[in-house]
């Protein structure tokens, strides 16, 4: 097999970069000064044994980060980040992710060191057996797990190439043990480059074993690794099998996934897939934790791990398998346990390698970040960049400790900083991203089906939903939503179930409508197209009108629509009911964007200073939007009698917006407590009738302290089928309401049943 | 009370014209000679007794139209014509119905008129005793009944104006009694202008009691009437009420509801409703079948009626309510009496109540027919052009048993022209027409609730459902449509669960599109526009592409959508499966539009052959669309090297367009008895994978007889959330498959339950 020719192949290159993703990445909490935490894992977090995303490592503080498989290092990245802010905001206010791979001080004594509370009462004794072979210390080192697979037409297309193995999987297993003892042998390149544990904190050693930094302690003898006695073969999976269940046998193991190899092949979730499936992927676990990425691992190291396999499938091996592989070993000690700031020995094969890399990456046509080999040279020719070296150095002016702490504390502002986005997905509409953020939390997996329509799977064990635009769900029928679209249709039906809704007619004609004056003239009336929702085409008339006037208006709202509505309009304020199964989970006034003025400031001041609001920004990426001055809004001052300069007086509220929509900088307001159930429950029934279980209903209230029984009390103006969410989470004023939570709860209601 | 003022105020104007209306209507069935037919009830409608749209009267042979109350006459007429096209098309090609009141030649032996057959007991009792009272022959005379009430609006304004009457059901109970007693006081006008039955067939009378035509018989004493000694005052609803129940008592009347009345107060269903309510409308029951009006009634005869019930309010009536009652009696038996071709004796009465009539309607602004008072003066002046004036004239032709009968063939032919439409609605999606029609065949309740937006209201008892645009119902959930709604998502979907869909990419950016290509140029594929539906912006490579040419069908996408698939192309034949709840109601393969020569005519000639089907038309108002022959196919022709003017050979088959789509003229085949159900099953579970109850998938088979789980047998293209059902129910060759009455069973299950 000529694995060589076979890459160059035309049928095989565009297929080269196809792969999977999957990385876990151990670290442990700690307090704001850089303790350890004495907490226990967070509350927020569903507790499952199995949580997808967010487990417990050996340690109740080892938080684990598990992103789903991805085809893709961008989705791969962009999950990281996503669960990482879940982790941390879940954690609270209080703690922090230790950013090294080795921990801060420990405490005196072992036993202080908490093992997990996990469920499982296997679990937990797992942990008490590795407690006694290894002790609390060493699993309390962190690292990075890199799960990589090639795509599946890019094996195929290999295989098609050739004739030699007749069986796929048997060829396709043969691909990962050429990969996997290239890779155990040349392992110590990328210990130089991104080995990151050059010293350990107090408590760590019993006794100071080590008196000068490193390159890696993890990555070392020193690190947590197996004791020699175990030596596994890779020159076959039959081999490898074996000498694993073999040592297992004479209890140097005591279960095979107590096998701390650099490199896990993995056939699925057992070892015993192994055999039925031959190998599926390789779990690369000689990744310290990188201290100057915030994820513990960077886009650019993912990339050189991708190419690093795809050269290592390409370089030619020694002959005797197992001989490469231990010599590999070897090497790699030696590099791991060099001086940070010190120059390799193996620099000018490292060079050579990375030369035959990137000559490689040019005839195999591999579209990779322009700078990978500026920066390996850079590091190659500078130890002192290197991340261990850049680690050391830092160190040096204070304390690795310190050091450590200052960068988690960034991390940490960073991650807090817009908590209502969710990094990797901050393009999404932001209910989205807080529905995934909720979801993932919870345990349920989330997969972005197409991401510009906002469309996601969720998945708890065999349950999927699939669910757009955040609220869009299975739980609605299709013609309730088509009910709500349609404004005749919706007051129509309101009307026949016995709800106040504005009286009026469609007009589909404009001759007709101009013959219907005498039916609205006297009485309070809005005119508006029948489709439109942006506030075009719409005139109100507060106490009736004259001909003249009505039939501009009616003229004006023709031009937006071809159906156009007449009605009744009708005093008070209008409320936003969120009702979900029957519920209504928050009520929310909104109010047109204002000032309040302070006797000192200019309103074009007071406009900036409240725009200061983290919670403001533009086009619905934050849950609040700038107030603008543009003309409208000097318009609306002028009808005042204000100008942008004008100082306001103390408490007195300047208006720059006639509507009260949030997207034009009005200010949403939670009233959820201080409506009264008469009128929560017109919202529910009204929602109830038009068949709909997630609706925004629109009511005016005149005096919302009058019972909602009385004449005219209220009227219904509209259902949203696609309410936004957001601005109940993150209101302006008043109380949040965790809506997406809501609806999660009500599509997974076994998450709640578990819980109790 | 002063009516004549309070019509007059301004506040009461407005709403002159708001009224309700009803209209009953029976006739007897017959066989295309005109002789009373022998046969049951059409078994296609559904027998009900309480059926709300076609139910039986006295004899099994008396059909009876009953429309649903509408708030306009336009609506009153177009439900009126499109129960009378279910009746017709359920009756099958073999009857029509009688255009006249009086019956055609009756048995002689008046114990062979068959008593409707009606599932209740009771029914049946009740019409055995009318039978035994007034015998069956007078039973099979047939009229109309318009149910007319004034507008809430109305009434309360009227209301309003006065301070007399303090209690509103009273006031409205007034208003009805003066209008009640003026019409039957007046009633001899509507005689004379409408009176329509001026001579009876063989065996009605049983000894001939009128030797001469008169202008109605059924309105005159020897009609259909109570004995002389049933008299109920309308004075006030107390005694209209006491009169009633002496006559039952005293066993003049067998009910309440056998008084015969030309005007029947109604409060309800029953007649202790008025006890209750009061009047809350009046049923007019003195009109004769008009012969000249397809459904029995004209427009504008109905907007004569409302004219006059206005009128009738506003004119002063006699002191004593029940000698008014009384003359207006014996005026309406003279002119009921009188020749047709006569002049009336009270031609000077009557010109000064249409001067009225027309000054009234001038003074308050009510918008009528231009016409009506043209054709009642011409009515007037000559006796000739009164209904009874004319179907007396033409029958001195031939006979009116010979009129009579070609007027309902004319019916026939005109019922039976569209069958596919549903008169009244034809500017209706043909789907949403077709499933209307099966609705009202069925008793369920059809209300439109959006006439342009195709959203109707059905209803069986209290079960209510929502349909839009014939197939969107509550049985989808939201998301499974938007799930199909989008392609990526559908796919990927699909693929998840093991279908075979095309392999592709979606790119939201040119450049990757292009770079990709490798990865697509050696294979048949696909470039599209992922939104887009007419076909444009798509370019499809049967064997593969060069750069070039892959490098414009990607601009070209990419002008029509942001998102563009590149698609792996299926080989075979493209189906449209129709799945409905987990089954296949039918298959379409649909052919793009094409002649088939005979070695005689030229394309353009066969084309106008072939356009000549009935099922062909435009715009999507018939099943099958007008082939053309415009740009497009004459490219199509020049392609194979033909002009329009061509002459094909005998049974060749000369393609007019490249797809396949209905509406640019291509035939639809039905093949659901030809698909074996393996290709059913992939259909099925697949819309069932999408979580979708109703669909229609496309799927790609490259040959239908060979079984779908050999490997790419079949492929799904995608699947459509409101696919069309005409198609299937007209297509230009195989079975109709009715979906739309599938699509009902489906939504209301009981009324199999009930039919069993």
């Amino acid at each position: 097999m000529d694995i060589k020719k076979m890459l160059v192949n035309d049928r095989v290159k565009p297929y080269l970069l196809k792969a999977r993703y999957g990385i876990e990445k151990e670290s442990k909490r700690v307090d704001l000064s850089g303790n350890l935490a004495k907490t226990d894992h967070p509350k927020s977090i569903s507790m499952r044994d199995d949580h997808p995303y967010i487990q417990r490592d050996f340690s109740e503080l080892q938080m684990e980060i598990i992103t789903p498989v991805t085809e893709t290092l961008e989705e791969q990245f962009n999950y990281l980040a996503a669960i990482h802010d879940v982790a941390y905001r879940s954690m609270g206010n209080n703690e922090m992710l230790w950013p090294l791979s080795m921990p801060p001080q420990l405490p005196e004594k072992e036993e202080n060191i908490m093992i997990a509370k996990l469920k499982s009462v296997e679990n937990v004794l797992y942990r008490q057996t590795l407690s006694n072979s290894y002790g609390r210390r060493k699993q309390m080192i962190c690292g990075v797990h890199f799960n990589f697979e090639f795509g599946d037409e890019l094996i195929q297309a290999l295989f098609n190439t050739q004739s030699e193995i007749k069986d796929y999987r048997h060829f396709k297993t043969e691909i990962y043990l050429k990969a996997t003892r290239n890779y155990l042998h040349y392992r110590w390149l990328f210990t130089y480059f991104y080995g990151a544990s050059p010293s350990s904190e107090k408590n760590f050693f019993e006794e100071d074993s080590l008196n000068e930094a490193v390159r890696s302690i993890r990555n070392s003898k020193y690190g947590y690794t197996n004791s020699d006695d175990v030596q596994v073969s890779y020159s076959s999976i039959q081999n490898y099998l074996s000498d694993l269940s073999s040592m297992v046998k004479r209890g140097l193991l005591s279960e095979e996934k107590e096998f701390y190899s650099p490199v896990r092949l993995r056939g699925g979730h057992h070892v015993s897939d192994l055999a039925d499936h031959g190998i599926r992927y390789i779990e690369l676990r000689n990744i310290d934790l990188n201290p100057f990425e915030p994820y513990g691992i960077g886009y650019e190291q993912a990339e050189f791990l991708h190419l690093f396999l795809i050269y290592l499938l390409w370089k030619d091996e020694g002959e005797n398998c197992d001989e490469w592989v231990k010599m590999g070993d070897f090497y790699n000690d030696i590099v791991a346990l060099e001086h940070p700031l010190e120059h390799t020995q193996f620099e000018i094969e490292a060079k050579n390698m990375i030369d035959e890399m990137e000559h490689l990456a040019a005839i195999l046509n591999l579209t990779i970040s322009d700078t990978l080999f500026v920066h390996l040279r850079e590091m190659l020719m500078d130890p002192s960049k290197t991340l261990a070296g850049r680690l050391y150095k830092e160190s040096e002016k204070s304390s690795q400790g310190q050091v450590a702490t200052s960068i988690a504390k960034e991390n940490y502002k960073k991650l807090w900083d817009k908590p209502y986005q969710l990094t990797g997905f901050t393009d999404m509409e932001l209910s989205t991203q807080i529905l995934m953020f909720d979801a993932i939390q919870q345990g349920i997996q989330v997969e972005v089906l197409d991401r510009q329509d906002q469309f996601l799977k969720l998945q708890l064990k065999d349950h999927v939903e699939y669910v757009k635009n955040g609220n869009m769900t299975s739980k609605d029928s299709y013609v309730s939503t088509l009910i709500m679209e349609n404004k005749t249709v919706t007051k129509k039906i309101l009307q026949q179930h016995g709800f106040r809704v504005p009286k009026g007619k469609e007009f589909n004609d404009i001759e007709k409508a101009l013959r219907s004056y005498d039916i609205f003239s006297t009485k309070p009336f809005v005119v508006k197209p029948k489709t439109t929702n942006y506030g075009l085409g719409i005139s109100i008339f507060k106490e009736g009108a004259n001909y003249e006037d009505y039939q501009k208006a009616i003229t004006l709202a023709f031009k937006e629509d071809s159906s156009v509505l007449i009605e009744e309009f009708l005093n008070g304020t209008e409320y936003r009911f969120f009702v979900l199964n029957d519920k209504v989970y928050a009520i929310l006034l909104r109010v047109p964007a204002n000032v309040k003025g302070d006797g000192k400031h200019t309103i074009e001041e007071l406009v900036i200073e409240k725009n200061r609001d983290p919670l403001r920004g533009r086009d619905h990426r934050t849950p609040l939007e700038i107030i603008q001055l543009g003309e409208l809004e000097n318009l609306m001052l002028k009808g005042q009698g204000y100008r942008a300069d004008s100082i306001p007086k103390v408490d007195e509220i300047i208006y720059l917006r006639e509507n009260s929509n949030v997207s034009t900088g009005g200010d949403s307001i939670d009233v959820t407590d201080e409506i009264s159930d008469d009128y929560k429950k017109i919202a529910v029934d009204a929602v109830s009738a038009l068949g709909a279980k997630i609706s925004g209903i629109d009511l005016i209230i005149e005096n919302k302290d009058v019972p909602a029984a009385n004449n005219n009390a209220y009227g219904i103006i509209e259902a949203n089928f696609n309410p936004s969410m957001y601005m109940h989470t993150y209101p302006y004023k008043g109380k949040s309401r965790r809506l997406t939570m809501h609806i999660i709860h009500y599509l997974f209601p076994e998450l709640l049943q578990s819980q109790e």
